[in-house]
């Protein structure tokens, strides 16, 4: 027996009406989502929230104690509609006031630029008093942490750069390798074979995601684990399992 | 003065590991929002979250009271990770059993196809006792709802044909209007302007949503609102201010 894997979690929460209308596709999950398990974190949960405060409260706050890290996305701009940094200082009960460090930052930006920082501008310089900052490559003005909560921008380019910023802080546990298989076989033709296969191998993690494409039904069986000698072994059991039942696998992976 | 506004709400609860590892890109959300939109129901919350009972039972009993609907979409295949109607069932305090007429549906479906009726396909007949049905018409396997929450399948094709058949019953509100205007001037420029507009028509959400395109910075301001005339009046100010500020309108509505 190997070790007992450690495992290491964290959810993500993306402010803003944007998504919940429609109009807007969120890209930043995706992303993270992979992000986050190459360092050995992984995702648990996602929600998608208003530009509300007391909704971004409550988020924060149930999340924050049930995973070991918290991302937030949106709503640090410089807008009436950014209250994500108000929010995050009434989650933890602190004050939100200009941040020395990121007030420079932005002064250097804007002279560099020669666009004028405002007071509207100024609102992204203020995070919950003692924040450490996370640093934005693309437009200057930083993401922050408090505690085990990072909080970044919504813009894909620069939600991306802020995690690269700030991933070497994150401590992982093993990383999660997957193995998925397609096969032109219903759900309901495979499920007791794959049934009996999740038994035997309680340390891998098998799902089974139907489809239909092109007129045909179909699944394709993932198996999860952070073990990959009984990743591998439990693959070719169902890899297996879906010839015995006259269907020809499909490997998915990259 | 109109009457006031008649709002309606909604959440989303996605479940499957699927979406969270990364894998697979959620493609219902969107779909939803803007179909209950369509009907006058406003998504104001959408959570990710694993194939796990207790994340299940919590996430519903924690939505079903704030929202006026719930949907899920997800876990009521025939495979071992199907456990929605368990955790429906468990969330509502209520037995799950074989539903007598969504075993009539299955009964009818498989003799029909050919398919053996077997017990993992029987899974799919069963609900917390006394759910009404949701008719699937591409698959036949029903989704179905207790109280204020509806459970639908996860695949794309099946989720839609299954809201179509359950919209009817929804009580919508007025529905929201909105007027979607692109700039390309920062954020930070707009912001002063901006937020005078949104106290000028509180009753007209305004949020701006930056990009980063082809090396340009620019914003998107969304307005939105349940009264289309002062919709019109508000996006007519913030085109106006925009041109104030040397920057060009570009419309982004459909």
């Amino acid at each position: 027996m190997s070790d007992r894997a450690k495992t290491v979690t964290a959810a993500v929460i993306i402010i803003g009406d944007e998504i919940l209308s429609g109009r807007t596709k969120d890209q930043n999950l995706g992303f993270l989502a992979e992000a986050l398990n190459e360092v050995g974190v992984q995702l648990r949960e996602c929600r998608m929230i208003a530009d509300v405060e007391a909704e971004i409260v409550a988020a924060v706050n149930d999340l924050r104690g049930r995973f070991d890290y918290v991302f937030t996305t949106g709503g640090i701009g410089p807008t009436h509609d950014d209250i994500t940094a108000d929010s995050i200082g009434a989650a933890f009960g602190l004050k939100v006031d200009h941040n020395p460090e990121a007030v420079a930052v932005l002064e250097a930006h804007y002279a560099h630029t020669g666009a004028e920082l405002n007071q509207a501008r100024m609102r992204m310089a203020r995070t919950p008093v003692g924040a450490a900052l996370v640093e934005n490559p693309v437009s200057k003005a930083p993401g922050f942490r408090v505690e085990n909560v990072y909080v970044m921008a919504g813009i894909p380019a620069v939600c991306q750069a802020m995690f690269h910023s700030l991933k070497h802080e994150l401590v992982g546990g093993d990383p999660v390798h997957s193995i998925s298989i397609a096969v032109h076989l219903a759900e309901g033709t495979l499920a007791n074979g794959l049934g009996a296969l999740q038994e035997k191998y309680p340390d891998v993690s098998m799902g089974s995601y139907p489809f239909y494409r092109d007129g045909r039904f179909g699944a394709s069986i993932v198996a999860r684990s952070q073990t990959p000698d009984r990743l591998m072994a439990a693959a070719n059991e169902i890899r297996q399992l879906m010839r015995d039942l006259n269907g020809e696998p499909i490997e998915e992976n990259d």
